[in-house]
C-alpha cells in the first residue's frame, strides 16, 4: 500500500528531545510556499510524536511568520507547563535560523463528565449528491482535497463584476485520496477553506493567513472511528477591513457531531 | 486625577529590552489567581510599551499555563519576527523560575484598503435602558466592570434545577469606573464574559479558561475616538464535551462596528 501524500509530508525526523527535522512536501504547495494547513499539520505532529504527550490536542494555534522556503527547517517544541490534566506546549519552526512560524498547543485528558452539544450542523445535501469541485489551476494543495460546495463556491472564481457576496461558506472536505482522521489531517482541513476575501470578494489578489487557531472537539478514538470519513465544513467572515480580516470555521461529523472549529486572521493587499 | 484600577493593575517595570516585571492586582482577583482578561492585557501591554513594535495589535493567543501566584512575576518579549506589514511576537510570563502563560501578539500595518463589514451587531436594547448587573457574592474583578444583559445573563445562578438554556449571552460591557478604550482594555474585555457552562448549565464547580484568542478589528486612532464608551458584547458556545468546552465573543460599538472578536477553550470539572 502506498503512503498517503500527506503521511508523506508530515514526517519529522527526530534529531533529540524537542527537536525535529522536515521538509516542505511539493504535492502541498501553494502559490508562495507551502499550503498553511500542512504548517499547522507539521507543527501539530512535533507533538503527536513527542514521548512527553500526555494526551489528545485541545487546542492549536499557529502565527505564519515569514515564507517557508523549500528547503529543509528545524522544529524545537519546548514543554512549557505540564499538570494532570492539561499541557502547554510552544514551537518555532526554523530555516537558516530565522523563526518561520511559531505555534502553541495544549493537550488534555478528557473524562466521562457532564457533556452537551450546544451548536448544531447547518443542513446540507449529502456529500455523495454534490460534484466534487474542480482545482483546474489552483494551486497544487487543493488537488489533495475532495471538496464538494452546497454555498460559498468558487465556480465562478475569480470574478470582475464587483458584487460582493456572503462569505460564508457550506462544503464537505475529505482528504483525497481519502485517509483515516486524525488529529494533524484535522489542523491540515481546518486551514483548507478558502480565504474569505476570495469568496466575499471574489478577487485574486495577495493574500495570507497571519494566524490560525483550531480547537478539537473529539477524543483520538472518536476520531479514528470516523474513519476516512468527509466533514461538513462551514466557514464565514465578519469584517474585512485596513488589509486585515477574521474568519471562523466549523467541521462536523455526518452524524452531525462537531470535530473541530476555529478562527484565523488574514491579511490582503488591495 | 485617580489612576484608573486597569493602569495600576498593567503597570510594568521595563527590566532590559523585552523584559518586563510586574505584579497581580488584587482588584483584578478572581477565584485562584487573577482575571484571565487581566492576565491577557498585562502580556499584550508588554508589547504594546515595546519601542520595537511596529504598528497595533492584530490578534493577540493567550495560553493559561497554571494559576498566576500573587507575588512579582517577569515577562519575556520576544520579537520573533518582522516584516514591513506585521510583527510576530511571543511571550511568556514566569514566576519562580516556572512559566505560568504564554502568548504570541501580531501587530499589522492597517491601510486604507478595500473594506466591508459582513457582519451585523445583534438587536438589543440601549445600554442606560438596561440595569447594571448586581456582582454581590462575585468574584472582585467582576466589580471592575459594569455589564447589563440583554440575554443570558446570571440573576438566579447558580441554578439547580438542571435545566439546560442556551450558551449564548448578549451584554453590554464596560470598565467600571468608566476609562477610554484601548487594546489592553479591549484585551481584558474578550475575556469579561463568564465561562459559558455558568450560563447554559447554571452550575458553579473548577473551571477556567485554558487558552483565549482575540482579534482586533479597529486600529489605535478609532479605538480612542470610541472613548470610555460601552461595547455589545455577545458570547456563545457550540459544545461542551469531556471536560473541554469552546466559547466565541464578539464586542461591537454603539454605531455598530465590530471591535473585536475571538474563541476560547475552557476547562471544567465534572
Amino acid at each position: 500500500m502506498e503512503t498517503h501524500p500527506l503521511d508523506e509530508a508530515l514526517r519529522l525526523e527526530r534529531l533529540e528531545e524537542g527537536l525535529w527535522r522536515g521538509a516542505p512536501a511539493r504535492p502541498y504547495a501553494n502559490m508562495a510556499g507551502p499550503f498553511g494547513g500542512w504548517t499547522a499539520a507539521i507543527l501539530l505532529n512535533a507533538v503527536m510524536l513527542d514521548e512527553r504527550r500526555l494526551a489528545d490536542p485541545i487546542a492549536l494555534t499557529v502565527n505564519y511568520c515569514a515564507a517557508i522556503l523549500a528547503e529543509p527547517f528545524v522544529i524545537e517544541a519546548k514543554l512549557q507547563r505540564g499538570g494532570r490534566t492539561t499541557q502547554h506546549w510552544s514551537l518555532e519552526l526554523k530555516q537558516e535560523g530565522a523563526v518561520a512560524a511559531t505555534a502553541s498547543v495544549v493537550c488534555g485528558v478528557r473524562k466521562p463528565v457532564w457533556s452537551h452539544a450546544a451548536a448544531r450542523a447547518s443542513e446540507a445535501p449529502r456529500w455523495d449528491a454534490l460534484p466534487r469541485a474542480s482545482m483546474a489551476e489552483r494551486p497544487e494543495w487543493t488537488r489533495r482535497y475532495d471538496m464538494r460546495f452546497a454555498a460559498g463556491g468558487l465556480d465562478d472564481f475569480p470574478r470582475a463584476d464587483g458584487e460582493i457576496r456572503s462569505a460564508r461558506s457550506l462544503v464537505w472536505l475529505q482528504d483525497f485520496p481519502a485517509r483515516p482522521l486524525d488529529f494533524p489531517a484535522l489542523a491540515a482541513l481546518s486551514d483548507a477553506f478558502f480565504v474569505r476575501i476570495m469568496v466575499a470578494r471574489g478577487t485574486w489578489q495577495p493574500m495570507a493567513t497571519v494566524t490560525l487557531t483550531s480547537y478539537f472537539h473529539l477524543g483520538d478514538e472518536e476520531l479514528r472511528a470516523l474513519g476516512a470519513a468527509p466533514l461538513l465544513g462551514e466557514a464565514d467572515g465578519a469584517v474585512f477591513r485596513g488589509g486585515f480580516a477574521d474568519q471562523s470555521c466549523s467541521l462536523w461529523s455526518e452524524d452531525g457531531r462537531l470535530v473541530a472549529n476555529g478562527v484565523q486572521a488574514t491579511w490582503y493587499k488591495e
